[in-house]
């Protein structure tokens, strides 16, 4: 299933799902209020309302809460996740980002795979204008893939991860490089070079809808970027050097892990202007627009504003 | 007024304050229903609440929702906070810890306050035990002063911010050095070495309280932390390089901030094993008890056991 967040004419915000590639569902409504307004309840016990959804609700879904999907405006499949972490686990990014600024690659990188957490306060949906901030000049998208946690648990090993998560979408980790370079000398990672602006959409797609793509670390999908309809990056996810399951491990080593929260993989190998180099795009200007492309996770679009 | 959450005989979990020092109100039951169950939903519509509470309340607290503070349990004072930043704003803690390692001061730590993300999913309360994660051998306390945000604001300069915190309170960044110091080789700052948990409480004091204490770029609040009663750290939040101000200015250039969030100042100078040095010091092990004081923002203790 394709789950959704989307705003009625009238103005309410429901979720619920894609059906048949036109229509959305408000799954509230078509349950007679069984199943819940917003994703992150249904997260919440989404093992008790997926029983729900496939022994119950089949049969009503045409009668009532089904919505034209082009008269509904998408918004973040999840606007308000829990938390939002991001890991590094393409080698090819964080070899070329390295390289580009004339630095060997770290040897730690092989060790363990590490994340930093990021803003889920400031979480946009698909076709939502992502502001430049005030005074960025180096302003860059990163395409990445995002699972979605959907169980709670501790200590998870990588060969269990899978049951922890609910589903995957695209993830744009939009990046001010020249705030991002300036703060990172000091030594505490990425924070205003990434906390103004993080895209996911245009749905979560549950991973029983993946298999036909899973291979031995993930999933075969190609990953496409474009700016302005142009190709800029092009990679795959099966090329990621640590699985999801393996950011899991790391993520749950000591720490709960809930419902709701969002990881990201990291940028894909070639998936940002700061890998590709100013000279091939220059950084990104208010009028771009950028659009992100996964197999199977549809394609997840954005327009540049001013501040 | 001091704010708490606690834990009644009968098991519920409730938002209230101290009274008289020996007493707490359950700030729900004592206005019949007026004012919500939890600290989260209090702040986020504080200043309603806050006016409530000076014109109608007082008469009623002594019949009504007053309970023993020595026969209640105090939690994190705020337990779900909506997210939780932590800065880098004593120039002693960050001169002698990279002393301490060889290495020289950073010239960009003068030119803009910087921070990163933690784990606000991991937040303890007083008295509540940590536990040392799997494999850590370099167990370090943090002595820190955090401010809670009461108020919505993007933007916001420093000469204004004091109207968007609420209050203050004790913070204990617990810290894992050991796996700090492994993954901050990658560059992405530090995240094992701090999700594990972070203490906060046994209060939130409004800025009323302190005013007594009010100097030009914070507080005058002697800061100590004690391990098994010894003094190990003692310091001044007066020494702060970046104020509150200054942190809120730059957390929430181009971000919105919302109540509910906490601002960590960053250790005070001597707060930490890592610092003294553990010729001074051992690191933690199961079985220490840590004391955090701060005038005015009363005692913080935690101790240490196994995973």
């Amino acid at each position: 299933m394709k789950f959704v967040t989307f705003q009625k004419k009238d103005g309410s915000i429901r979720a619920g799902w894609i059906e048949n590639d036109h229509f959305v569902v408000d799954m509230h409504e078509a349950s007679n209020g069984v199943l819940p307004k917003d994703m992150l309840s249904f997260l919440e016990n989404h093992s008790f309302f997926m029983k729900y959804l496939s022994s119950e609700l089949k049969f009503s879904v045409k009668n009532k809460g089904l919505y034209l999907l082009k008269e509904v405006e998408l918004k973040a499949p999840l606007p308000n996740p829990k938390s939002f972490r991001d890991f590094y686990a393409f080698e090819e990014h964080v070899k070329t980002a390295r390289e580009n600024r004339g630095l060997e690659m770290i040897p730690e990188w092989y060790e363990i795979p590490v994340f930093y957490f990021s803003n889920h306060l400031a979480i946009k949906g698909p076709n939502e204008r992502i502001t430049r901030p005030k005074k960025c000049e180096w302003l860059d998208y990163e395409l990445e893939v995002a699972c979605v946690i959907g169980k709670e648990g501790r200590d998870i090993k990588a060969e269990h991860a899978d049951q922890y998560i609910f589903g995957y979408c695209i993830l744009n980790d939009w990046s001010a490089r020249d705030f991002q370079r300036e703060e990172m000398k000091v030594g505490l990672g990425p924070a205003k070079g990434k906390d103004f602006a993080t895209s996911i959409g245009p749905f979560i797609v549950t991973k029983d809808e993946m298999e036909e793509y899973r291979v031995e670390n993930g999933y075969d999908l190609t990953m496409r970027a474009k700016v302005n309809e142009v190709l800029l990056s092009e990679g795959n996810m099966k090329d990621i050097y640590y699985s999801f399951g393996e950011m899991i491990e790391r993520a749950s080593k000591g720490v709960t892990l809930y419902p709701g929260e969002i990881i990201g993989s990291g940028t894909v190998g070639s998936g940002c202007i700061l890998e590709l180099g100013t000279d091939v795009h220059r950084w990104l200007v208010p009028g771009d627009e950028v659009e992100l492309e996964i197999t199977s996770l549809g394609k997840l679009t954005n327009t540049i504003i001013n501040e």
